[in-house]
């Protein structure tokens, strides 16, 4: 997808608030600020925002010398998550279509995302994805996609949102890597968000050997992109993997919530839909 | 007030905002938010947020030929509001306390800010306006300066605003001097906005020899800053005004409502607040 010129006040705020979060001092806000405005008024046009957002995150990291600006948020993520693990739980056992509600609930987790917004409410979110029509539904072809793979290559999303994913992955009948980042970036899932959400017994987890947002495949490692390329099936969360994906003719799956008005626009759904879309390869 | 780092952000999505009203292209949207960035970097820390506006949409004016992006939206706000006028004159001549109504009827008004957000809900804001309590109240202190005063210097905001201030004009029983901008920018009331919502029989409505947002005195004509200075009583309406002139020691009144949570911090209130403050004088 590329980058909306909404994308551009939306990174400087994002710049603002992960600076914050760094402990940065006024002074250094400001700084970051101006840094930020350079390196969007010098970004090459016809990058995605997961390129963008990459570039910002990493200078925050670099000019507050603060590695993991979301550490705290991320565990507080994964324990909220985890409290409501036993309930997400039971929602699939009771199901009539267990596979509907578990993507249902890895869809809802998308929701904690501290790069769109500031915050989230957990709790209204998912009692909304659980019940409202998704705005966009192959899980049909997703059924049959599963029953006809012999495995999944899980591209994870935010710390917390793990949770969430773990339930899905618990409802399927064949084996998931699970793909993290190989380093912080915002709230995203590291191995150890991972193994925090009890990710560890019930998927093979990998790091995609980069810590760029979403899945930027000239920034993970050779190995992830063998992987990435032999896949037969492939789970990809929340809005930096369709950002950085939605032009890949590999055989996607995209589950998120169009949580800004430039996805859904790009989408073509109203803000705040439920979205499982097959990725359509000509 | 001071410019806030959440200001560039915010100025961003406005200047790209105001260029689309215009009518601007992909490019030249483009090029305007690279030349806002410009001027976000360059510009002097320690100006208000009202300089750094005038700025900035004054650019996309000039980028986009267009001197008045906002004339369709200034229209259609004055004639939403006319719709209501009926509705909030007889909600004051049956009020308890028909002066509290109107400046409550005044405020809410306020909501016709397209500078700060993009669209706006009327109606639910005037039901929310006349029901809740003020966060910061001089009601006590503005009926003593009303009764103290030989006339009212009223600094308009904006276009459709402007029959809710009439609303409160003719609930006052001195004369008003009612000033708007000298030629357009954002939504803000002009001559023409004024007349159209009714004020001409009921106020003197003057310029500020100015078209900046709220009141640069030294973008105001000189006539103007006489009269600022003159004045015994100034009801000083919006954000705009506020941030321009929250450093002033003249008598003002400032009537608004805290739509965005940097004024609302600045003003130590919950964002959404209802306001009418009196200016401290050392």
């Amino acid at each position: 997808m590329k980058t909306y010129l909404d994308c551009y006040p939306c990174l400087m705020r994002q710049a603002l608030s992960a600076a914050r979060r760094a402990g940065a001092s006024d002074n250094q806000q400001h700084s970051i600020l101006l840094k930020t405005m350079e390196e969007l008024s010098a970004f090459p046009t016809g990058s995605n925002p997961a390129q963008l957002a990459y570039r910002i995150h990493q200078q925050v990291q670099q000019l507050t010398n603060n590695l993991d600006p979301y550490r705290d948020d991320k565990d507080q993520a994964t324990q909220q998550a985890l409290a409501l693990y036993p309930e997400l739980k039971k929602k699939v056992s009771q199901a009539a279509d267990p596979l509907d509600m578990a993507v249902r609930i890895a869809i809802a987790g998308n929701i904690i995302d501290l790069g769109v917004a500031d915050s989230y409410d957990l709790e209204a979110t998912l009692a909304r994805v659980l019940t409202q029509a998704f705005a966009i539904n192959d899980l049909a072809s997703l059924r049959n996609a599963l029953a006809q793979s012999m495995s999944v290559l899980y591209l994870a999303d935010n710390a917390g949102e793990t949770v969430f994913d773990r339930v899905l992955i618990e409802t399927l009948d064949i084996p998931v890597n699970y793909v993290v980042k190989a380093g912080p970036i915002i709230n995203d899932a590291t191995r150890e968000d991972a193994v925090a959400a009890g990710i560890e017994p019930v998927a093979n987890i990998i790091d995609n050997g980069s810590n760029a947002p979403g899945t930027l495949l000239d920034q993970c490692s050779e190995l992830f992109r063998k992987r990435f390329a032999q896949a037969d099936l492939i789970l990809a969360k929340g809005q930096a993997n369709y950002e950085s994906l939605s032009n890949s003719s590999a055989p996607i799956f995209f589950l998120l919530q169009a949580k800004c008005n430039v996805i859904a626009r790009d989408l073509g759904v109203a803000e705040g839909g439920t979205i499982l879309k097959q990725q359509v390869v000509d």
